[in-house]
């Protein structure tokens, strides 16, 4: 695996894999990887010949008030993960590599409308677009044929899915199963900072999923019961407080009041100061 | 040359181009093609083993009281035009195939901040934003070597420029010098607007260009006295009405009061109904 911080040498070596015909995967992250990242990067290796990954704690895609300062690095143990998992190229640029002008200074965004105002993009006005322009510049360093994302960041899924469509980008999007712990927990970079109780409160999220399944199972269609249900569940955890629960189309990301086919229930929660999120899709 | 309508079917004839290691120029226009935009393709042509030209009258790029309903097209003259400079494909989509979810329920925007907002942006709000969205557009679907742009939309170019660098797109923005009438008006489509006492009236824009570089050669430094000289000759022009003029820095259009360097000096009139714009560099 080779560890690459320029902009120009990623370029070169993804020109010599194409002159040689090979296609490229693309895990983009920003670090702090787990086995949810690892699942990607070997997904990626099964279906292409080479893989790079990248780690870029992205500055515009946090919020005045967010965590960019204290998300989570560590450069060297995920270097030795991204090898494990077969990555051919990690790409590790600098924030001066990626906004060479500064970042309030970087003039181009790429912004999805609509879809991006809801569910996560309420609470984080100006995230996504920070997703989807870092997004689109580190698909045109890198041009896979396919990138890899989880589907614990469903939103994110669906806002790239529409850049990559609108914009006629060359590029597949393969969404991936979240990792979850032996006890449901989703895996994210930020369950490090969760104490021993908030750990345990945050099965919370799960649970109201799960809870939201039998539901379903049983036959319920009423999107308001099951935000009920799963607003109750949640209440009665006291470190845990809502941020949002939503039932959706997969797609548009609008609202379902009754469900009669597909549909992704996505939550946020905050435990203590740490906002977890999770998902799931009822194929209906 | 073939004429080409679906996205999918330019795609897969860059994809053979590429396969056979053919270089690729591209040429974006809105169709109405006259000596300025063939000089483009020529040029494409030298540099390219293979050119593409598009015709797209772009409705995301109009404002809502501007010509979208009339501006002049002919596609059975741009045709036998675009095949006498060599073009190879000419693709010319549909609306519904650029925006197949129609125009108003587009979700993706290419927006370039500052530099968008000043010269024509300020008084066409929001038509630099459908530009970069349909031409990063065009870019993904024939994936271009280089793009060829006329100096005479100076702005466009600087525009497009920023957003290939912010973006890291694979492509050259290649700048070909305006084609003029023999008497000094820019080529432009527009033009077949103007009526006998229009089409003599829009030289002034020329004229004052000229006269900025009398004063330029003459030793003069003082933006506002060059403005000054180009105001009052236009103003001698009772058909005339200035919607700016500008003496601005080449990539940031900012503002420069004292010449000390090489500058942009751009202005837009408008010749009774027609809005006409025109531009010099001076290299210091």
């Amino acid at each position: 695996m080779k560890i690459v911080h320029q902009i120009n040498q990623v370029k070169g070596m993804i020109r010599e894999v194409r002159q040689k015909g090979g296609t490229i995967g693309f895990v983009p992250t920003m670090g702090y990887l787990h086995e949810g990242h690892l699942s990607l990067m070997r997904r990626a290796k099964v279906e292409q010949a080479v893989v790079v990954a990248s780690i870029f704690v992205n500055p515009l895609q946090f919020g005045p008030k967010e965590d960019l300062a204290v998300y989570p690095r560590d450069l060297e143990r995920d270097s030795v993960l991204a090898e494990s998992a077969d990555v051919d190229i990690l790409f590790v640029p600098a924030v001066e590599e990626m906004y060479p002008q500064g970042v309030k200074r970087f003039l181009t965004v790429v912004d999805v409308a609509a879809i991006t105002g809801v569910l996560c993009g309420a609470a984080r006005p100006g995230h996504f677009r920070g997703v989807t322009t870092v997004v689109n510049k580190l698909f045109h360093i890198v041009e896979p044929d396919a990138a890899y994302f989880g589907q614990k960041d469903a939103q994110q899924v669906t806002v790239i899915k529409r850049m990559v469509e609108d914009l006629n980008m060359n590029i597949s999007i393969v969404t991936v199963p979240t990792v979850r712990e032996a006890d449901g927990l989703a895996l994210s970079s930020r369950n490090v900072f969760l104490n021993v109780a908030e750990r345990r409160a945050a099965l919370v999220l799960h649970q109201s999923l799960q809870a939201a399944v039998r539901l379903l199972a049983g036959g319920c269609r009423s999107a308001a019961a099951i935000r009920a249900a799963m607003t109750a569940l949640i209440a009665a955890e006291p470190l845990a407080s809502i941020d949002y629960i939503a039932v959706v189309d997969r797609d548009s990301l609008a609202e379902i009041a009754a469900i009669s086919g597909p549909v992704l229930i996505a939550l946020a929660v905050r435990i203590g100061k740490t906002r977890l999120i999770d998902n799931m899709v009822w194929e209906g």
